[in-house]
């Protein structure tokens, strides 16, 4: 996005890992972790567990959904402030291969940002096993667009 | 969908209950029950849980998306048989309102149903306590379009 | 949907067209024509010519996007009144079979009518040469869902 | 993508641009043009006419969206080489600012090459009489993800 002005970050990473953890029980169940936090997007992880799986030994599309929207609202209130009435209206995902057992990456970010809807684009990786350090060039196992609802703020 | 032939259903109730029971984990977290299964599409019920909410005290998107993918996971399988390796290549979800606390039902039906592509539609209501029989009337929650991948099938 | 109140609609038939006619060129180069307005959602036609084409013999995909694209404009138009500024948010468009020529038919209807978004689906048969007596038996021939934004109405 | 081989091209410009003047009219009528293809992407233009515009000054969205089916279908027989039966099976746009009257560019790339199905995105950026230098620097108006299903190749 081309912005006059800088973007100021309104949520820390243990700010919404903490959201998370107290108001967010599938995330917790799903292992899912923001990692970080910046000026171009965020990026969270679903820790790898077995209750990832589905029939053919992969990761379930479900995971991957679940992790997609939850790092756009990461996303979305790292910009805008803990408004917690953010919803998803809209979320488009299609799967590119089956990923492996093992972590799943997603890095997010912002397509727009306006009074009243955020759209962003989550790229989801696999990260199984080699420590992450190679992903950055593979190709990515799904990709998400989704919108989110941006309630109307109080003064 | 007009078709020359009469549809026969190639998997039972019991026999995906069975195989979400055994080989898919995430559905069993999150309380995934398919209930009908007929030549006009199937019914499944997310069991709701306090696991399912999100900031806001609404159901949470990802359950919802979880429910419309494995009803969808079901229909296809009705119609082709226990192929394990049909695997989504697109969802597209529009949430449309707020579901308070309380199960959720899906009901997909199927678009198309080609030699290598599935299509199908699945509207989502809320069950919120009201034992159901008033769901009918009801606006839905959410409504989701899919897209199954069938693998080409040996002779 | 169920809604406690009757519908008005705020939008004939003859009040679209000329809009179309007015200030949407495309639609008339595309020959779309707005045929019904009801409660129960719209019917708008693209009358064939020789320019929807696509390689292989078939209607190409922009004249079906373009056509459901303009049903649920005259759809949201007909529940809002003509507000120009209705605008689509985004829109999803499953193609399920190659129509061969002939004209296309459009029925279109709202999944859900809020203040600030308008969310429907949209049916798309072919017609082709029929006279279209048979159409409502037939498969579609693509499925699009799409979301429109309200502007915020002056009082 | 990562790939172990060298892409090959298999389509030129000059080779599809004939294709499009041959046989796909509608692309004609919207003044498309194939600018390059390389091979992370191609660059297609709409060249502005009135006839792009809508209610509200602006420019229409099924431009916009027939301008990023015909460059997906120009990237993926780049790919493949000039296979005409193959189909758009899914296409989803969003919609994130209202172009003002002038061209419209759009820049396609893959993100997934199988032997079934090619998905890709697809940015569409306003190059509002600017001469397009600037354009770089810009926030898209629209952002899209396509499937391409690919046919059976004889041998």
């Amino acid at each position: 996005m081309s912005e006059a002005n800088p973007i100021e970050l309104k949520l820390s990473v243990s700010e919404f890992n903490q959201l998370s953890a107290e108001r967010m029980p599938f995330a917790q169940q799903m292992g899912l972790e923001l990692e970080s936090i910046t000026t171009s997007g965020v990026t969270m992880r679903a820790v790898y567990s077995e209750a990832f799986l589905r029939p053919g030994g992969t990761v379930s599309g479900p995971i991957m959904m679940a992790l997609a929207d939850a790092a756009m609202y990461a996303l979305v209130l790292s910009r805008i402030g803990p408004v917690e009435l953010a919803v998803t209206t809209n979320l488009s995902i299609n799967f590119l291969s089956r990923p492996l057992p093992g972590d799943i990456i997603a890095q997010a970010r912002l397509l727009k940002l306006g009074k009243r809807l955020a759209v962003g684009e989550v790229s989801l990786y696999s990260d199984g096993g080699s420590g992450g350090t190679e992903r950055a060039i593979d190709a990515p196992v799904a990709h998400v667009t989704a919108t989110y609802s941006i309630p109307p703020r109080s003064i």
